[in-house]
């Protein structure tokens, strides 16, 4: 399994990825999920990426591919943000019709998801959700994240925090709680975390970027604050005594 | 959809479902999940449903017959829990088997989960899992509860609260706020919520049942103070500026 995803905020885009892949429990292993397509003077490209491993690195080494051999459609080509998400859509809509008849007796699924953000030019930053069918959706004011993975359990952070005016520090803070739950709550998530920031509009500096391993010490502190936190939110609640006329 | 869970802890068993039924978005009802089965000088029976409603029926009204024609197996001849669990898995299992077969072409899912908790004589309480197939498992003192349905979104603050030596206010509080979670993420989990705590050994007085309306005082007031408590528990946290040798 995998949890990834991305924010938009008023002032640029986090991207939050962990690294745990896994074919079946004794085929663990870590692989990066954020994938940097792409940064010139007027464009700034990021893809992150779950399902099916080998659906996702021939997705990401065809982009390559086509960028180095400057192929007709590469996303340096493409003028709007859109069109990149088409792009990436097709090329994993073919990749995976051309694995999946081999594998459909096995139960096999060549699916894979993803979420496309960046920026082109003067338009503003944007994330596209690509599914597995390679059609895709952006967000909107009112629902300005995306997930792709094990979404569920870092869900409800994201929800009650994230608001198109936010901060970045915030932000980026809500994507490492939402990814600590996950991890909380499912074994095949896991770390290193990565985590990144793209201000808009920036195309030249190099994005704030972090790889958390396991027992990094702010994960650790965050981990043990947030668990505390919670504890303590919890027993602040009004007490259910008053909901009963039984004595409890 | 559906969410229902259930806690041991020490003192007894607590119990909490939702009320929405869904069999697509235009056909949208309320109908209780939570069965007690049977209440006698010698056991409580409490049973959770969750998956097709025909199914869920069929089981209720087939144990409640059985009781009622005292037919061979009934749950008031069973000396042990286990037994009952058993048994309603068995019947869980005969009633989709009957159904299965004629829904096979229309993505037709009979299956049905249940949660059954009580207690028989001088036994301890006890929660038991029944999978479709009719097989069961019981809870652990690592793992003191259970959820069927839509079971992610309400199971983080679970597993940061409950200990067997938790108290029946606290357990129920706590059940309250992680259906809350779930009602929030899930609009086909829906109140009104049912909420019961059964005390170990209390066979005669009846067992303390609330039922939740969408706009009940306690309800509203929970989950105005959980959103608040959650997002300054959040303010709380450690800044994430240390943690980048970049500046944010």
């Amino acid at each position: 399994m995998t949890y990834c995803l991305a924010i938009k905020i008023e002032k640029g885009l986090v991207f939050c990825s962990d690294s745990r892949t896994n074919a079946g429990v004794d085929r663990v292993s870590t692989f990066s999920k954020m994938h940097l397509l792409g940064q010139t003077d007027d464009r700034f490209l990021m893809l992150l990426a779950a399902g099916n491993l080998a659906t996702t690195q021939a997705v990401v080494d065809t982009v390559a591919r086509d960028v180095k051999e400057q192929n007709d459609g590469n996303i340096n080509q493409a003028t709007y943000l859109d069109e990149v998400a088409d792009y990436i859509g097709q090329i994993s809509l073919s990749v995976q019709n051309k694995y999946a008849p081999a594998g459909e007796e096995a139960s096999f699924n060549a699916g894979a998801s993803f979420i496309l953000g960046g920026q082109i030019g003067d338009d503003s930053p944007e994330l596209y959700l690509i599914y597995p069918e390679g059609n895709h959706i952006r967000t909107s004011k009112e629902f300005p994240f995306f997930q792709v993975g094990e979404t569920k359990y870092g869900k409800p952070i994201l929800d009650r925090i994230i608001e198109p005016s936010t901060t970045p520090e915030i932000a980026m803070r809500c994507a490492l709680v939402s990814m600590d739950s996950t991890l909380r709550s499912n074994v095949t998530v896991g770390p290193p975390i990565e985590l990144l920031f793209f201000q808009a509009g920036n195309y030249v500096a190099e994005a704030p970027h972090r790889k958390f391993p396991q027992h990094d010490p702010y994960l650790v502190q965050l981990r043990e604050s947030w668990n505390a936190e919670i504890v303590s939110a919890f027993n602040n609640l009004p007490g259910l005594s008053a909901a009963f006329s039984d004595s409890l």
